[in-house]
């Protein structure tokens, strides 16, 4: 059985606390937040404290803070030679302060508090300095539910770039997409099966393979209507970046 | 029972062979297609032909074929009066020949030869110009399976370009996400299941508030690692336009 502290109390640390509670093998033995209101309704099932000086005894220290604040905290743990990991995508393993044995797992998954999250369903992304360390990652990871996959920094770096394009660059399309069907009192909700299809589309065909479309058919003319249709100049500006990106992936 | 004669051969007319082959309101009679053989293989299903002087006489003539092939396919049909439908979003319904009663009918999804299309998850949007025509363009619709909407033109045409965001642009920014990973060995797969969960998220919530991430956030210190990480010039120059747009749409 891992024993494990857990500091932060935003959207991830808290999908996290509900999970590992229905695991054996991981215990979460103490919850730390700077400011104890956001984990007082846990009180009943875990040890809670805001005071740093306090942390329990524990084999894994996870910071499920904020990027900014994982450096200062991992330096205010009051224990050495202790496993403390992060879970960011983009923050430096060795940003973690160098008392430590240092890890990450890094959940490649949208998190919002509103929405449950489904870990069965989340890639952990392990990265570890000390190879020793990779085994209790990789029970922790596993603990969640999903797939894990050990990574270098490199490649935990460019998987946190890649799905902002794919998470908040798309989720902007739909926005606009949404935008452009209220503008002239269209039902955004059509096109929510075809945002769906789309994103299924690719779980067993490649990007390259699923594109269709007036861009990749270069239609000049269904290009040429669709940019009078639009109103706002930035709207413009993407359909014609994102045109040119389209036929340069598909040849002229 | 509504008779059908289908003009073309390409994906959509297919599947909407198979969706009306299994309706008992609709009765497709006669397929045409310029070029046999890609239809010979349903012979035994439906009666076929090549020779446009022979098209049957029916209730509906359904004109699922390229963009560019519909206003003069429409005028070589041998009858007059007879309701003719295309099923373009992008086409305006006066390119119809107007001897012709003229509607059409848009299912709002992507359909590529190798998916197979659950209709019932397609909404199809129903455009006439007279209104008596619209009963038997609803039936039609609704024996595909789906939900049914009836727009007007400038509805329609909003449609198809925001369709253009949330499917064509959209599945170009998976491209990219590929690209970038596969550039680090890095795995692509890792990201399939955020994909997907940035599309269900907005099956519920709108775009606006599902949105997250380093660009809403103005976490300038990602953005900047981030676009020191990309070597493709237009991958940045996306990377910096969908940013900003992310940053109008929510704030300062």
């Amino acid at each position: 059985m891992i024993s494990v502290v857990l500091l932060g109390a935003g959207n991830v640390a808290t999908h996290l606390f509900k999970a590992f509670k229905t695991n054996s093998d991981v215990s979460v033995i103490q919850w730390y937040n700077r400011t104890l209101n956001s984990i007082t309704s846990y009180q009943n099932e875990v040890a809670i404290t805001d005071n740093i000086n306090h942390l329990a005894d524990a084999d894994v220290y996870i910071l499920a803070v904020s990027d900014d604040a994982i450096a200062r905290l991992s330096s205010k743990i009051p224990y050495e030679d202790k496993l403390v990991v992060h879970i960011s995508g983009s923050i430096n393993v060795y940003d973690l302060d160098k008392k430590h044995k240092r890890g990450v797992l890094y959940p490649l998954q949208t998190f919002s508090k509103e929405a449950t999250i489904d870990f069965t369903e989340v890639p952990i992304c392990i990265e570890t300095i000390d190879k020793a360390c990779y085994p209790i990652l990789k029970t922790l990871a596993k603990a969640l539910g999903g797939p894990t996959k050990r990574v270098n920094s490199n490649q935990r770096r460019v998987l946190h770039l890649a799905a902002v394009y794919v998470n908040n660059f798309t989720n902007q399309l739909y926005r606009i997409g949404h935008e452009i069907t209220e503008s002239e009192g269209a039902e955004f909700d059509l096109l929510k099966p075809l945002i769906l299809e789309t994103a299924k589309k690719i779980q067993n065909m490649s990007p390259y393979m699923a594109q269709t479309g007036p861009a990749k058919r270069h239609d000049k003319k269904t290009i040429s209507a669709h940019l009078k249709l639009l109103k706002n100049e930035q709207h413009k500006d993407i359909y014609n970046l994102l045109t040119d990106s389209i036929q340069k992936t598909h040849g002229s």
